[in-house]
């Protein structure tokens, strides 16, 4: 899919992105302006067409906008902006929307305003061509990678007797800045000990004890595009329980990381990985929960969950996905590791080259 | 405006945050839930009615979600999710939602699915709740005043010559992890020099040189309230120009912060400060920009822009507002001093006791 093929359907496209609503943001902004160092969004908008590329913002947003190369176009109110839709869509019959992320209020204005045009959903077809990353996409998402792996392995000297998970958490928070990041891509899942079993467990105030589980769900954002890593450790001496997960769960992953390559279909990597799990003790306790042994993940990009990957996808080259398998105990702990895989010709190439040896910190 | 007066007009709320949507969050979700410690969000749904109030989220979710004290409904897959709403809109006829956020998609899939029934924008409504703040919220916004003000005291250390603003917003952002927060509200603006005339500046290379002003615009997120402040500095000495821009915007401000209290309108409080302005030497100055004379602010709250405060809006008992003016000369630099208000009966009270004394650092 390229935008060529969108313009075959629509004479143009409109992103936007609303005001007085901050925590609604279209990345397809981000990935159409690549204003990716900019702290413009809110209240902002872009009009693609074959002919012209126009940005539209605030006063406030000028100088920001200018570094689109996009054609700016300021607004001083609202009925500024009607006027500047109103040339932007003069002549055209058809535009594309993305109605996942448009909300109903920007999206009845615009039925209001422009009632002879026809309005057509193009987030299927933006979100096919986000699914494959160009070259400078994989150099985000590889940095990002690389921070994050560089600030866990400095958060491990702070693990220490009686810490707690959220101080894990926040600590790791300002490595990932300190080395260069953005910010977090989420906030890091650090569990301890029995809550390593629960994979989305937020961290709390349970506090590290000797023989416990530490497992980190975690991720920078480096110019908005993610990581997102997971790594498994034991804090003091391990039992052969817990190094028999460990070594199941590695196993498991090398096998689905080996059978990713383009033209693959998802639920394939996945079954390579059941298949290995269930010869093994483990097998049943993949049974906790709806989705615990859904041992696969998503696509990454500007999005943490950027595209359903696996299971059901079809893998292309260029895509970025994690691979992610988990054995999780109820009330005992649990073991994941997660890294970021770019889908190749022939194959495939992780991006996250994080120390992933069973170990004792 | 209370939830009981919602239900005169409609017999449940529906309040949903989209799957694969991570950048599209309905703060409606945490207002409601008062889940302001969990990592849930994104594919999660509450509805609200006179005798239920359910949340709605994927296994992944379901221990985060029982903190919400909210029956918990488990989805596994979308169907699940289809035959939960048909079991609460049961016996309904009308729904609310929330227009400004719910996207096109979903809204499109309640229609179909629910073709009887009768949607209704409720969002308006819920926004007037959301202006006025219990003591819990205000309790909240204040902590993460005081983080913020604690942070940027302990940047001050880190202004020396050749430091980028970059530098700076970055360490702002580990400094108020360090001291509690969850995060940034925002990527601070740090304005070095002429950046500072520019209300929204993004931090950049700029390099901190004597004699520049260090205009900080910077809040911390505390369990997902916002605080949202400004403070200017001269980095070494000051000359009498920018003495004097300083003192006529704390003059401004101090005016302006007077003229708060319940019943007054935001206009007012506007016009209270431009014409103090206006008598001084900057009056002219004000004009660059289309907004940059609006010496005003915005409702904080969930949202760092929660509503439109001033001008235009009225005042009322228990809203937290910021009161921001500035002065801005292009080419030359900028003063802005902000702060969090609280709105009482008879006056205000001062929730970001930031030290506001001209300095040089």
């Amino acid at each position: 899919m390229k935008i060529e093929d969108i313009f075959n359907k629509v004479d143009g496209i409109y992103i936007s992105n609303p005001s007085w609503q901050e925590t609604i943001t279209d990345l397809n902004f981000f990935y159409f302006t690549r204003l990716l160092d900019s702290g413009l969004s809110e209240g902002a908008s872009i009009f693609l067409a074959k002919d012209r590329k126009a940005i539209i913002v605030g006063a406030l947003g000028e100088e920001d906008a200018k570094r689109s190369g996009f054609e700016v176009m300021v607004t001083k109110n609202k009925n500024d902006k009607d006027e500047i839709l109103k040339k932007l869509f003069k002549d055209k019959k058809k535009i594309g929307l993305s109605f996942s992320t448009l909300t109903i209020q920007e999206f009845n204005n615009l039925k209001n305003n422009f009632p002879i045009l026809e309005f057509i959903d193009v987030s299927p077809m933006i979100n096919e061509m986000r699914a494959i990353k160009d070259d400078f996409e994989i150099s985000l998402i590889r940095e990002a990678a690389k921070i994050a792996g560089e600030s866990v392995e400095e958060v491990l000297n702070y693990l220490k007797e009686g810490i707690t998970e959220k101080e894990i958490a926040a600590q790791l928070s300002i490595l990932f800045i300190k080395n260069g990041a953005d910010s977090n891509a989420f906030t890091p899942i650090v569990s301890f000990g029995e809550n390593a079993a629960e994979q989305h467990h937020f961290p709390g105030l349970r506090k590290l004890k000797k023989g416990d589980f530490v497992l980190i769900d975690f991720g920078a954002k480096y110019m908005k595009y993610n990581s997102d890593i997971t790594r498994t450790y034991i804090f003091g001496k391990g039992d052969d329980k817990q190094k028999s997960i460990y070594a199941t769960v590695k196993k498991a992953q090398e096998i689905g990381i080996k059978a990713v390559k383009d033209g693959v279909n998802g639920t394939d990597v996945q079954a390579a990985m059941r298949s290995f799990v269930d010869t093994t003790e483990y097998k049943d306790h993949c049974k906790y929960g709806a989705t615990a042994c859904n041992l696969v993940g998503h696509g990454l990009g500007l999005a943490v969950h950027d595209h359903n990957a696996i299971p059901g996808a079809l893998l292309k080259k260029n895509m970025v996905i994690t691979v992610e398998p988990g054995i999780y105990l109820k009330n005992y702990g649990g073991v994941r590791i997660e890294d970021d895989i770019l889908v190749k010709e022939n194959g495939y190439e992780i991006l996250s080259p994080v120390n992933k040896e069973y170990r004792e910190i």
